[in-house]
């Protein structure tokens, strides 16, 4: 099914009047992921419409301000909006301490159940699953523990043929086991095979989401083969010697990781507010890793 | 002097699209005071083209995140501009913890230095003076500790009429006695009336900021006759027992208390968004008092 990605900032450090902190919506297969919360997300997210009340579950990749500001004042907004349903928020170990000290010394509480899913491996791990989706952990390397989440549909069902079955005489009872994949008899007793009366479900999609890391190849055997790559760009390679100190990444190297890793699309952000033109972002990933794209707040890509 | 006050954002509970949490600057003798700080201050500051740099004290009415979510976020934007110079917060007991907290577990720290004064007596007191200005609290009544801030500027020196001391033989010498309000000898060895040769100095002006609070006349004798008084009024009358309920105040009362306190302008803000149209506000504010206006975010008022 599709993937659809609402960018909803895409800068690093301090939000300016026409640029946001990280954060992000992924739709996959019912959910409404978030990912990072910078300050000002509650507003980006009125600002693209989408329902405050889809989203369970919120991923924050490490404790910098441009990635988590934003998410007490979600927590609080939840409240506010009167919100029931639990709040799972997956992040680094610290993450309780840091939404639980505010709501404490605010003298607040939710209503709803708050969940928090503290991180602190530094392999892959599975972070969240349900009968649908998977989405592990992809540990990244930045100045504070960092993790990038790997986000994967689980192969749906087989498609059933059911002119087809019935054509051969198999009763509606064995329509779930054929869905299963298994072969089943016909009114005549004999075996019909699976592949005869079901088509192969859609291949299942997948999304990894990177920032903030530096230049870091043992995130490629997790991340291979996925159909969107987001992968941080704070620097031109200009400032390779800057992306190095502050271990964050140029827009070569994230093009590099999507070549090696064979993604099938490359987007790029967390990008300094030092560059006057985004577009230089993509002339110098292009050249590596064609299918490349910047994102932009607001910007939707879907796949 | 003229104090310039620039609303940044005047809303209760959550920033939205096009609303913004309470926060405000006074420029009052040089100093640019940041009065609470919601969610997207940082932003607001820039719109409002405020030099970062200026700000060197913030005050806090109380932790409730509409007065306070966006400190953390200028406080370490202030770093990555390269801050050097000291920076005051004034606000309740817990604020020192809120942020300490924040720094800690994002591994940041300020490289200049960060000063609190905590606040957490139940009568007005002086929270900052200078030569040429006192800022004192006015305990509020809300769900939380909450103080309002009462800004004065002190009695400016004595104008020299130089010519007319000159005149009468006062050697340049006792000039400064002049301003200090002294008789002085002219140079016959007679006493000069200082009346004669000075004029008085401006009128000190003052600004009383309330929010958030119930109806509170305690509050009357320690901001009579201020010049403006900015109170919350963040219901209509028709809300009155949610006002009573939820320890706020409505158009009316706080109009109210502008007319017993006999002060010269009223500023009405901290706005429910329940409500579309603001002006209604005024409707029911105007009867009872008035001079009295409504806050808008980007609005100016100089007095």
């Amino acid at each position: 099914m599709t993937l659809k990605l609402t960018i909803l900032g895409c800068h690093s450090a301090t939000p300016r009047e026409n640029t946001n902190p990280t954060s992000q919506v992924l739709e996959i297969r019912n959910h409404h992921f978030l990912i990072d919360c910078g300050e000002g997300t509650q507003v980006q997210l009125r600002k693209q419409k989408i329902s405050f009340s889809k989203i369970k579950h919120i991923f924050i990749s490490h404790l910098h301000g441009d990635h988590v500001f934003g998410l007490i004042g979600l927590v609080s907004t939840f409240r506010l909006l009167g919100r029931t349903s639990d709040l799972y928020i997956h992040g680094p170990i610290g993450i309780k301490e840091l939404i639980e000290v505010q709501l404490k010394l605010s003298e607040s509480r939710v209503d709803y159940n708050l969940i928090f899913n503290e991180l602190y491996h530094d392999t892959s791990q599975i972070v969240f699953e349900d009968s649908n989706v998977v989405v592990k952990s992809i540990p990244l390397k930045h100045r504070i523990y960092t993790n990038g989440f790997l986000f994967s549909e689980k192969l749906a069902e087989r498609r059933l043929n059911a002119p087809a079955a019935l054509d051969l005489g198999i009763d509606k009872a064995y329509f779930s086991k054929l869905k299963q994949g298994y072969d089943v008899p016909n009114d005549s007793g004999e075996m019909v095979s699976n592949t005869a009366v079901t088509f192969d479900p859609p291949k299942p999609k997948s999304y990894a989401y990177c920032s903030d890391t530096s230049f870091l190849p043992s995130i490629i055997p997790i991340i291979e083969q996925t159909d969107c790559l987001y992968h941080e760009s704070t620097f031109l390679n200009q400032d390779e010697q800057l992306a190095n100190k502050t271990l964050h990444s140029t827009a070569q190297q994230a093009a590099e990781i999507a070549k090696r890793a064979k993604v099938k699309q490359l987007i790029l952000g967390h990008f300094s507010s030092r560059y006057k033109d985004e577009n230089n972002f993509i002339l110098e990933a292009k050249p590596i890793f064609s299918n490349s794209f910047i994102a932009e707040s607001g910007k939707v890509f879907e796949w």
